[in-house]
């Protein structure tokens, strides 16, 4: 395959990304987000306030998206908080692992001193993997969070790295 | 002093939530928001998207506010998250653990299973104390997650309990 681009989104990304993001918030299974979105409001969240948003491209085809933003504002806004997804046809290809390995390289530069994942869904094991792979440990497990479509009210984890 | 009151807040008790957010936000102490954040501003955070907001008064004078909301979307909608202010002059009159019991019912009664704090800072002993006697665990601390204006980077905690 040929190289993998991570870069800013930029306007003309927007259709891509929404082909993203589409299928994982229909899935409803790793995000905490309406299954009923519209594309419209899926944007409006993925570029969000203060979001900062990237895409990871080999030739044309963007195969990933992920955004940066502060965790929290205020005397809080020292960590960062990321959101990644991966188009569904495009997983084990490492486009996760890179643009995981790419927004921590980003965060450092802002001058973020950690980062924190604050909803990793337990039965998102491959998620889980991936980030251990990156540094990131498991605070705590949040009893019960989510209601997964299947396998009903499972648990979230909060995970975390300093940078 | 007259009996306390916990009612929904109507748009006429804005300049009220205001005075008791404004010193809050200014001393920067427990919340992470920006400490020169404009009313308006700050009115827009704590009545935002599917907040409800609450305010606490004995006679006309309001002495606390608090919101409710989901604490996620979608598949984390069934956990409830609330923040809660008092007026600095009324501290130590019960009126936050009057407001976190309403809290409790309103968000029994809304149909949330659990209710969790997400970002309770460790320096904040006496908001602590309260919510463990009204029953809520520290599920893990993050580390130096906030940047306290007095103490440096301390840690805050993620609080929850089952309803």
């Amino acid at each position: 395959m040929s190289a993998l681009l991570i870069r800013a989104a930029g306007a003309a990304d927007r259709p891509a990304i929404w082909a993203i993001l589409e299928p994982v918030i229909r899935a409803g299974e790793s995000y905490a987000l309406p299954r009923d979105m519209t594309g419209a409001e899926a944007l409006a969240y993925w570029h969000g306030a203060a979001h900062q948003v990237f895409v990871a491209q080999t030739g044309t085809e963007i195969l990933g998206t992920y955004y940066m933003r502060s965790n929290q504002q205020g005397g809080g806004a020292h960590v960062a908080n990321c959101g990644f997804m991966t188009a569904p046809a495009a997983t084990g290809r490492g486009i996760a692992r890179a643009m995981g390995n790419h927004a921590l390289t980003q965060a450092r530069a802002a001058g973020f001193i950690a980062m924190q994942f604050n909803f990793v869904v337990s039965t998102n094991t491959r998620a889980i993997g991936l980030w251990q792979s990156l540094g990131f440990a498991t605070l705590c497990r949040l009893p019960q969070a989510f209601a997964h479509p299947a396998a009903g009210l499972v648990d979230a984890l909060v995970m975390h790295r300093v940078l």
